[in-house]
């Protein structure tokens, strides 16, 4: 071995869900000019994808208690990238058991969007599958997205991949959700997706949560094993503990098609300000759901309230409910 | 392999340097309350070494212009740990160049000191030699912290590390100083100290600072290829960036004589209060510093002054200066 990490590997593509997973943080709610620096910046560094929010069902969350990009409608997404948003490609992800996917995946001929990324839960797979279906029917690239792997069996996880294998998705994701992988279990699971895609061309694809601050260090695990499809957020937002930050991914590429000073620019004019008001990042109470493999949930709830700082008090209750 | 990240081994020593590189961003000012703090943090988490500072030399560094702990005259340390630490033992760095170490390292009858660390930079190997071989004659274990490796080349480590490998030096420490180092780099030294310490027993150890993010996940890189001897810092508290948060470390090894609670006890009392008066962390500047290799000097000069939210100015004038 000279030295990889200084080459790169073409097949790689970058994909920025600043808007999607930090709207978990603002119930959707980003200032139009807001999502427009971000598809800016994506623009100057050369990121291949932008994710821009859900399709969620209109029955289940109500249209006026969010912001657009729970809904991602058509009219939105044209208000803000008009007709033709390349070189960025656009994406949004469906929630299986969320969404009204028959009716609001529009056919790609009548839609600004690029790719369908299908999220779901393992015992949630059957839905995928029809879903996954119905998106590439409609004509979109898809990406089939098990979230929360680090909950799931190895059994469960094997028998979802099978179902996943035969469908049109081109990308199967690793998804840790809870921010509790470590890089050994990383390259384990990115070795078993690439065997699984492998008959059918699958790219695997990393998605990682920042709560044990090894988001972007999981994400080169991933890459070095073989993951050519790279989620990443800029200043690491999104939900709890937040993302693979995008600033550290792009300095790490050295593909000269990706430029960093476009990171940093929206970073200081946007994301720094964004910080003010909502919180996001590896705090105590992430370290610790983290380790323990616990949903973010009660650690957003104990930074929201009085007993912010309250890490102990976090810790003992956090253990009882192990 | 089955599943490595859930079993332990018993080797592995965890030395806190809190106090010691923490004392970098306040000039080695702190209250004996909060050195106390730490050191019961110590003894409660079951952590073996605590590292408390320097000892420097009063010729080069004026006396009443820092604080206590970047000379630990031996009055100053029984100020506060009596005369019997254990079972925590304590640490001093020694700085090839600044220390007058013939005359201030004390034999060890006459100190609660266990270990003293020798740091150097590569073309500082000779004194560092004598300054190993003065502490083992005077009773203390010993340590060769060969600091910003990230810039030297792999000849001139080669060459120092054939001087270490002959001085009764027990451990010889990866240090990136620059936050600079990727996984796969952590990897190749851990195995080149290791080879070069084999023949004489010598342990190897990982002291990591987390401009990218990557402290944490380099150190376990580090453990996972043989590195017994960690570094880290209560909330990652150190010069610039910050090391690898002890938190995060204690929360990934698996060694029941190792608590956690303790730790985020005086994260929540005593750190978190610090971190309101004096800055640390993977903020902008320092990524851009760690991905270009550089010392962290004029990073830290941009956080102080009136410019420390443009982020985009400093990487113009940090890419000028590679």
């Amino acid at each position: 071995m000279n030295a990889p990490w200084i080459t790169y590997r073409p097949q790689i593509k970058v994909l920025d869900c600043t808007i999607r997973d930090g709207g978990l943080i603002n119930d959707h709610r980003f200032d139009d000019q807001f999502v427009r620096a971000v598809y800016q910046a994506c623009v100057g560094a050369g990121i291949d994808y932008m994710e821009v929010g859900y399709k969620s069902s209109k029955q289940l969350a109500a249209r006026d208690k969010f912001g657009d990009w729970k809904f991602c409608d058509e009219d939105c997404l044209r208000r803000i990238f008009g007709d033709d948003p390349a070189p960025v490609k656009l994406s949004v992800m469906v929630d299986a058991g969320k969404a009204d996917w028959r009716n609001d995946v529009l056919p790609k001929q009548n839609s600004v969007l690029s790719l369908i990324r299908v999220a779901f839960y393992v015992h949630q797979v059957s839905e995928a599958v029809d879903m996954i279906k119905d998106a590439a029917d409609k004509g979109y690239e898809v990406s089939a997205n098990l979230m929360a792997v680090s909950t799931a069996k190895e059994s469960e996880i094997d028998q979802a991949l099978e179902g996943l294998a035969e469908t049109p998705a081109t990308t199967l994701v690793v998804v840790d959700s809870f921010g509790s992988l470590y890089a050994e279990q990383i390259e384990l699971l990115v070795k078993k997706y690439l065997d699984y895609g492998k008959a059918t061309g699958k790219e695997v694809g990393i998605h990682a949560h920042n709560n044990q601050q090894l988001a972007f260090a999981n994400t080169i695990e991933a890459i070095i094993h073989g993951a050519n499809r790279i989620d990443a957020t800029m200043g690491g937002l999104g939900r709890g503990a937040g993302n693979c930050p995008m600033e550290l991914l792009i300095g790490f590429l050295r593909n000269p098609k990706f430029k960093i000073r476009p990171v940093y620019q929206v970073l200081q004019d946007w994301v720094l300000p964004l910080g003010r008001q909502v919180e996001w990042g590896p705090l105590p109470q992430y370290n610790i759901a983290g380790q323990l493999n616990q949903h973010p949930r009660a650690a957003m709830a104990a930074r929201a309230g009085d007993g912010r700082d309250n890490y102990v008090d976090f810790y003992d209750k956090a253990i009882a409910d192990v």
